[in-house]
């Protein structure tokens, strides 16, 4: 018998200030009241599907394989867009089909050996008896949630989609000595995060090496030097293998938690004081 | 036997910067270790007794019956206002004797057949041993809550009364041709929540319908062009069924979520471009 | 057998917006599904060690006694600063050993008759299989509660150690008929929080009286007109029993919910109105 007492997380652009989440809240114990629900943020900027994406692809990891993600962030509430949920092995997202998968979707593809199946949620049985054309969140996604939570299959919720919303993830461009990326988040602490993972990047620093060794290399700092990383009008030339091997205010590089290159102040705010940005360029220059 | 794994929710002007939420939070699982504690907001403006109000009305019924809300905002704490226990069927509300269920009461009169019953809180026994004049919160309302989800019934907690204190709730006004209602919520987002319902709105646009056909009629726009809507210097001719059935930046009227005429802007914040505000005026004019 | 469904509290400095608190939830609760994961909270200053220290000493108390509490304000992440749990009676404090349990030890050497046990996280088995420089939230703090949840023993985490590192708690000073301390925590209302307790403030205004008497005397108002409180330009000569004693806007002097003196404003911001902020001088001066 399916255990009811799944892990439902909420990720919104809906704040805190208002009833919205506490309000979804109440509607998934009130189906399931033995579900556990996390909030994952409510911070997403308003309407920003790419934040929301990147959001879920960096938490989703660290919860139980079972566990049912809710994402809202959902400018097209009302609209001819469709609602989703997507499975991926044992675990569910339930969104819009508007690109907030597209990150973990790519993710995916290129780790895991599993095959996403999705369907366009129609099922009236599974959501509240009136739909709100302005807050799907409480009439559809979270009473949802919760059902699935009871164990309900994927296929009573509604008919099989092939074709997810998809946004390009921005990608890295290699050519000969320079490796350009991209800042795709920056976070409450100001770091920006960019798109070059740890594996990209030893792969480019160290050619010659396994990717396994080129990574114990980029850990043990054995690349200084040898690159400079320029972002803005600043140019770094070691990566960091902790914030406080730099002075406080210095900027730094460094393989962030999400396991992809970040540039931070130590003790300080690098969004501030390098003016930097969503989409702003990050270059990596080897020196052969 | 009392199930003891009941809902508790938290509605307060505390924040989450501090630590009073997590204490009131260790308060209630410290007396009632399978409580689930649900946070609805500590966003409520600092004192302000009328947003509470809003607030639990707008929540509560999205929660099992058998919840118990708290509400703290409370501005008199400490002085000879009184502290109760309200039950309208089997939903507990712990709150102030101060105005913050207004709505609610309101609510209950016009849609439901239950009578409230409600007592001052007076037992020691149900509180913390001892009570500072300056924290509630922690001190009386948490832990009465608590108690009352381990099944301790309404009449051991203090003395039955009859007079809630109750500010008056704003009512629209219609003469002839025009309704004239009000902002009574701005939500994060800036929408501007009015206190004219659905059913307010097509009574008085659909005169000669019943009013399960007037709330079809509204839903299917039937009546656009029929009438103007003045929120400031703006004049809007029609009602939306969807947020995006406006371009982008522009204002709109909806019935929202919570079932009361909006002023929202389509990926935008009404408040900040009209420059409206909670109490401000919303007129209708209807055309013959 | 150790019961499952302990509390674990959260208190960070990592703010909401980011993955990184509901990241944390998942990877306890991936290893003990059944812990119940409770904010204290999130918005400690960045890196300020002096607010997690007093924090969680005025949060802790309030739990059941098996809790698991998590600290997390760590400047020195990926340096030789250690990580460690700290056991007192059957609560666990989980966090760097960088100080933010300063005013809680001095606190359990004043109080309580318990002597701490503490070890540094070393065990690799209780941490996730990659240790990242810059989150130990995620990867060592985190797991560690949750195996702590499961029952794991103290010993099982790592090596004792006798040196907890602390900063020096501001004590009040006493010469005469002055009594001097200072302001140690500013609230989200404004609120003033100085280390003068309130049975400090009572022995000093009542020299003679038993303790108990004195804390009685404080607490009906006695003393008034015997002294004065200095904070910044404003003099203060009566000690309130509740804020609404004062008029609307009117500086006052009341021992706080955490049993220490607080300089408030009823229904304002003592913060914004007397431009104090921590660390500045509050006088009370004896007459006799």
């Amino acid at each position: 018998m399916e255990k009811t007492s799944r892990i439902i997380t909420l990720t919104t652009d809906f704040g805190t200030s208002d009833v919205y989440v506490g309000v979804m809240k109440g509607v998934i114990l009130n189906i399931n009241p033995d579900a556990q629900v996390v909030d994952i943020t409510h911070a997403i900027s308003p309407q920003n599907i790419h934040e929301a994406a990147f959001t879920i692809n960096s938490a989703y990891r660290y919860f139980p394989k079972d566990t049912i993600h809710v994402i809202v962030v959902d400018p097209g509430v009302g609209s001819e867009r469709q609602a989703i949920v997507c499975q991926i092995d044992s675990t569910f997202f339930v969104c819009p089909n508007n690109g907030v998968l597209s990150y973990l979707l790519q993710n995916i593809e290129t780790e895991e050996t599993y095959i996403p199946e999705a369907v366009t949620i129609e099922n009236p049985t599974y959501l509240l008896p009136r739909v709100c054309n302005t807050f799907h969140g409480r009439d559809i996604f979270a009473p949802v949630a919760a059902h699935l939570s009871l164990g309900v299959p994927l296929a009573e919720i509604g008919t099989p989609i092939r074709d997810l919303v998809r946004f390009p993830v921005p990608a890295i461009r290699i050519s000969e000595d320079t490796l350009t990326g991209q800042i795709i988040n920056v976070d409450s602490f100001g770091n920006l995060i960019t798109n070059i993972s740890e594996n990209a990047l030893a792969a480019f620093l160290l050619p010659s090496a396994s990717n396994e060794d080129a990574i114990g290399q980029l850990d043990k700092h054995k690349v200084s030097e040898k690159f400079e990383i320029i972002a803005g009008s600043t140019s770094l030339k070691k990566l960091n293998g902790a914030y406080v091997e730099s002075g406080a205010g210095e900027p730094l590089a460094i393989i962030g938690s999400f396991g992809l290159l970040e540039i931070a102040i130590n003790l300080g705010n690098a969004k501030a004081r390098l003016g930097l940005k969503n989409g702003d360029s990050i270059i990596v220059r080897r020196f052969d």
